[in-house]
């Protein structure tokens, strides 16, 4: 874009760098935050600034966080004894949002994938491992994603922290809230007969 | 997010501000921008901070630029004798990429909208009368869009700088290129056959 100012074609080249945002939109956004006032910007470029000096990650669950802890594994209310296992913060996020689990989590930050070359040492798990030693929780729930690698991750960690005295749970897979039996794939549906339950 | 560090939070809000981006999404970039390190972030806070110092409005056109005239207004290959009456620079640049317009422009930066409260005032309109006053161009193209008030823009500004030697055409209205007259809408069509050509 020679006919454009240099700083526009260089915030819209840095917005273009993000995931899910095309040149066009890109372009879009740097004549909104033209419009929008040197505030708006100012305040974006900020915490820009800020994000990467204050976060970092929990000590024992590597959950992100602004302490050496974060607010779950410092919150008092949480059963200690009880430890879910997830690929990332967004699952997390993704768990609290139900309001149905009160333990704490250990994340992965990331799943086996040995075609992207992620291996066991990659992942969170000396850490985990040390920590169920040092704590010795009466269960683990492992909820890495229902898909082939998650579920390499989540057999893979069964037999890493395997204990006598502790129980190793999986998060259910079936047919979703809401879903019509037609549209469900046929694996899930497979799952889903396979788990059945009586009613 | 009471679980998540107040920086994280802080970034998705901004990022939720711009338009297009839901709270999801905001999280999703504020988690990217974390992995993809401290550089990525400083580079966009940095080209955010430098928008609103480097650009200004061009003294002739009111294009984006970063001088008194902008690219196009001082290249001298351009044809001052041809200016191109458009809504904003996103119009501008789309007729930059056609390559097929070689005179200079007249961004007004909006088109008159009395629900919206915009009127005459608003728009760039006394520069372009001083304009054309003092260098008589040939032709004005008036490519305000062909809406509503794209239109009625359009019937002001031929009012406005009616002069007898001067020549005001408006880009031509009809079925897009590529496009199957089934789907075009009524209005189009109509126009379309109205503004027929002979073959």
């Amino acid at each position: 874009m020679k006919q454009l100012p240099a700083a526009i074609s260089r915030l819209s080249t840095e917005l273009a760098r993000l995931p899910g945002v095309g040149e066009r939109s890109a372009l879009r956004l740097a004549f909104f935050l033209l419009k929008a006032g040197t505030a708006r910007s100012e305040a974006l470029a900020h915490s820009l600034l800020e994000l990467h000096e204050n976060v970092r990650f929990c000590d024992v669950c590597q959950h992100l966080s602004s302490a050496e802890l974060c607010e779950i594994c410092i919150d008092p209310s949480r059963d200690r004894d009880l430890v879910c296992i997830v690929e990332g913060v967004p699952d997390l996020l993704a768990i609290e949002r139900t309001r149905e689990f009160k333990g704490t989590y250990h994340v992965l930050h990331g799943v086996l994938s040995p075609l992207r070359g992620v291996g066991p040492e990659d992942l969170n798990l000396s850490a985990l491992v040390e920590r169920i030693d040092k704590t010795t929780p009466h269960e683990v729930i492992v909820a890495t994603p229902v898909s082939v690698e998650g579920e390499a991750t989540a057999t893979y960690i069964c037999r890493l922290i395997a204990r006598e005295d502790l129980l190793i749970t999986r998060i259910a897979s079936g047919v979703p809230q809401g879903a019509e039996l037609e549209f469900i794939d046929q694996a899930t549906l497979s799952r889903a007969l396979r788990a059945r339950s009586t009613l």
